[in-house]
C-alpha cells in the first residue's frame, strides 16, 4: 500500500520549514515543538536544520494520550497546573539565539468531550506559564515559525467519509498544496510569493488608512487602524534582522486594529474550531471597540468563556485581508486548524496585537503599543469573516474611500 | 500475533515505578524523560502519576534518529553544544518540588560507529549543561528514580540468535522479572523487598566490619572498609523526607572500601561491556589498595586504558553484595546495562565513591571523604566478582571472622 504521505513533498516541506519558514542561521540552535506522531516530519527538519548548520535541535514532543490521561485521571488542583520551566527554559533559549520551530497538527477534537471549565483552567494556566516564550515570539525577538503535520486523527475530522489512509493522503496532499511544496523549485517559489505579498502590503502602507468598512450579508463593520499602524504579510524581519516566515502556509496581509475603534456587527463566514470545540455562526456586535453583544448556533458557552478570558479578550488585536481566490479558498477544505482556515479568507482575531504591526514597533513598549490602539489580552483567537459576498473599502486620514476588495478579491 | 511486551506486567511496571520508585506525593509535579520507542510505558506512568494526585506530568522524548542526523550533518561546532535551557529548566521544576522519572533504555549502540572524539565532545558538554540538575538528583533534593523500557535495538544486542519479536519478548520478561513485577501485589512485594534489604544493610552497618575477605576460584581478596563507612540498600531518603526507590529494579547492599586497604587477587565472573567493548575474564592483582596487575582474555588494552584514566582508576570505590540467588543472576542474562548488570551479582566498582555512604556523608566535603579512606576518580565502573561459589567473610574491628555469604547466598 502507498503511503499516505508523500516522502518527497514531505522532505521538501522540511526543508522550506528551515531554508524559508525559520532562515535558520549557521550555528543557531533549534526548539521544535510537534505532536509525536509528526515524527517523520521531525526528523526530516532535524536533518535539513543541521545540513543549514544548526548548532544542537531539541525535539519537545507532546503526546495526545498522556493529556488524555490527565483529564481520565488527575484530582481537580492539576488543572491549574502548567510547565513553566519548560517555557520559561525556552524564552531562555530564545534569548540565547535559539529559533523556534512548531509542528501543527495535533488531533482537533481531542478535548471534545472532557469538562470545559478543565479544559478552559489548563489553558489559562498554560497561557499564564508561557507567557515570557509567547512575548519573544509576538515581538520577533528570533526567528520562529509553524508548519503542519497530516495528523491521522486530524484527516478524520476533515474528510470523516473518507477511509482513514485515503482521509490522511488527502490532508497531506491538501497541506502540501497549501504550503506551496507541491514541485521542485519550492524554496524558489516561496520567494517570489513572499515578493507578491510585499507589494500588496506596501500598497496598504502607502495608502495609511484610518479605517476599513466591510459591508455584506450580516455584516456592517467599522474597523479603525491602529496609529502607525503597519501592513505585514509573508516574511518578517526579527529585532536581530533574520527575514522568517513565521506561517507556512501565508497567505494573509494583515495589520493592527485600534482597540477602541470598532463598531457595527460582523458574522463569521466559517466555523471557528477552538480547542475541541466548533463554535458555528458566530454573530457579534461591536461598541467603541469592545464586543457587547455575541451569539452563535453552536458552541456559544465555549465563546462566551473566551470573551471572558480577560480584558483584551473582547477586543480585537489583528485584522486581515486574504484573496477569496486563494489557493485554500479554493481548494473548499474546511481545515479546523487556524493556520490554513485563517489563509482561507479575510480574519479578525480576539485579544493580544502584534507589536511588529507599527512602525518602529520594535523600539515600542506594551504602554506606547496600547497609547497607539494596540490591544493586551492572554489569547489570540483568529476568526474568518471574509467570502466572496465581502466587500472592504479603505477610509483614508482625510475620509475619503477607496476601494480594497470587491466580492472577495483585490480591488 | 501476541505483543512481545505483556500489557499487564508493561502497567504493573508503572504502577511500581509510580508508587514505589518514585513514592509520588499529591500535587507533585513530574518531569519524565524517555526514548520515544518507550511511548507506551509513558503513558502507563503518566496513567499512575495522575492516580497519584500528581500535579502535571512533562515528558520529555529523545529519539534515536533525530540524535544520528546530527552526526551525519552537523557541522563540527555542534558537538560542543548542549540543551543547557532544557536541563536549567528541570532543576528550576525540582526546587519547586517535582520528581523525576527516567525511562533507560535506549540503543545501547546507537553511537558505536560515530567519531569517538565527537561523542566525547557531546557528552562532556551534555555533562557540563547538565551538572546544576543531576546536583540536584545526587543530593536527593527530590525524590526520583528509574526504570528500564525494552527497547528492539537493545534487544537485539541481547540476543542476537533470536527474532525481533522473541528478542524483544525475552527482554521484556526479563525485565519483568527483575523488576519483580510478575505477579499481583507487586507494590506490596517491593515493600517486603526493600523492608529485607533494610534489614541486611542494617545488620551489616551494626557489625561494622574492618574488611570483607572474599574467596572462591582465582579470587583471594580482602577490601578493607572505609572509616565510618555506611551500607546503603533499596530505598533512600529525600531531603524533604520523601522515601524513594532511585532504582527498578535494585537488589545491591553496598558501601565505600577504603581506598588505601584492598589486597590480594580477584577473578571476575561475568563479561564487562564498556563502551561497546567486551572485557572477559578479568584478574587482577591489588597493593595497597592499587591494582598492580591487570589481565583479560579479551579487551585488555581497553581495561588498560580504563586503569590509566587518573590514580584513582586503578583502587575501588564501592563494594557491593548481592545473593546469587537473586532474580537477575537467576535469569543468566547479561544486560549489556549497568542498572541491570550490578544487580545480578556481588561487585565492586573501580573509581570514584559515594559520599552517601559515609554517616553523616551529606555534610562531608571531599577532603574528609578522603581522609576516610574514599577514593576520587572521573570514573565509576562497576564489574561483577560474585558467584554461587564465593565465600564472604567480615573481619571485626577486634579481628574475629564473622560469616556475611556461604557459597554466593546470604550466611
Ligand atoms: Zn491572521
Ligand atoms: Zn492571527
Ligand atoms: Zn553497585
Ligand atoms: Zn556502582
Amino acid at each position: 500500500m502507498q503511503d499516505p504521505i508523500d516522502p518527497v513533498k514531505l522532505d521538501r516541506l522540511a526543508e522550506v520549514a528551515v531554508r524559508v519558514g525559520l532562515n535558520l542561521q549557521p550555528g543557531q540552535d533549534l526548539v521544535l515543538t510537534a505532536p509525536v506522531g509528526a515524527l517523520p516530519l521531525v526528523r526530516r527538519i532535524a536533518e535539513h536544520a543541521y545540513k543549514a548548520g544548526a548548532g544542537l535541535v531539541t525535539p519537545i514532543l507532546s503526546d495526545d494520550q498522556v493529556t488524555l490521561a490527565r483529564y481520565a485521571q488527575a484530582r481537580d488542583d492539576s488543572f491549574d497546573a502548567a510547565a513553566g520551566w519548560l517555557f520559561d527554559g525556552m524564552a531562555a533559549a530564545y534569548d540565547k539565539g535559539a529559533a523556534r520551530l512548531a509542528i501543527a497538527g495535533g488531533d482537533p477534537m481531542l478535548l471534545s468531550e472532557q469538562d470545559p471549565d478543565k479544559v478552559a483552567r489548563a489553558n489559562r494556566a498554560m497561557a499564564m506559564a508561557y507567557s515570557g516564550a509567547r512575548d519573544r515570539i509576538t515581538r520577533f525577538a528570533t526567528n520562529w515559525t509553524i508548519v503542519a503535520w497530516p495528523d491521522a486523527a486530524w484527516a478524520r475530522l476533515v474528510s470523516p467519509e473518507l477511509s482513514a489512509h485515503d482521509a490522511q493522503r488527502r490532508l497531506a496532499e491538501a497541506i502540501f498544496a497549501a504550503s506551496r511544496v507541491e514541485d521542485d523549485g519550492a524554496v524558489e517559489n516561496w520567494l517570489s510569493h513572499n515578493a507578491e505579498l510585499g507589494r500588496r502590503s506596501a500598497w496598504l502602507d502607502g495608502q495609511n488608512f484610518s479605517a476599513l468598512q466591510y459591508s455584506g450579508p450580516g455584516t456592517d463593520l467599522t474597523i479603525g487602524l491602529a496609529d502607525g499602524h503597519k501592513w505585514v504579510a509573508g516574511a518578517t524581519q526579527t529585532t536581530s534582522g533574520i527575514l522568517c516566515n513565521p506561517n507556512i502556509p501565508t497567505e494573509e496581509v494583515f495589520t493592527t486594529p485600534h482597540r477602541l475603534r470598532v463598531s457595527g456587527t460582523v458574522c463569521a463566514t466559517k466555523p471557528l474550531s477552538h480547542q475541541g470545540t466548533l463554535i458555528e455562526n458566530i454573530a457579534v456586535r461591536f461598541e467603541e471597540g469592545r464586543i457587547v453583544e455575541a451569539k452563535a448556533t453552536k458552541g456559544e458557552a465555549v465563546l462566551q468563556k473566551v470573551l471572558d478570558t480577560d480584558e483584551g479578550a473582547r477586543r480585537l488585536g489583528e485584522v486581515a485581508l486574504v484573496p477569496h481566490g486563494s489557493p485554500i479558498s479554493q481548494s473548499g477544505m474546511l481545515f479546523y486548524n487556524t493556520l490554513f482556515d485563517e489563509n482561507a479568507a479575510s480574519h479578525i482575531a480576539l485579544g493580544q496585537c502584534y507589536s511588529t504591526c507599527f512602525h518602529g514597533g520594535d523600539k515600542m513598549d506594551t504602554d506606547e503599543v496600547a497609547r497607539r490602539g494596540g490591544n493586551a489580552s492572554a489569547i489570540h483567537i483568529d476568526w474568518m469573516i471574509g467570502s466572496g459576498q465581502i466587500d472592504i473599502d479603505g477610509i483614508s486620514q482625510s475620509g475619503e474611500r477607496v476601494p480594497v476588495m470587491r466580492k472577495g478579491e483585490w480591488a
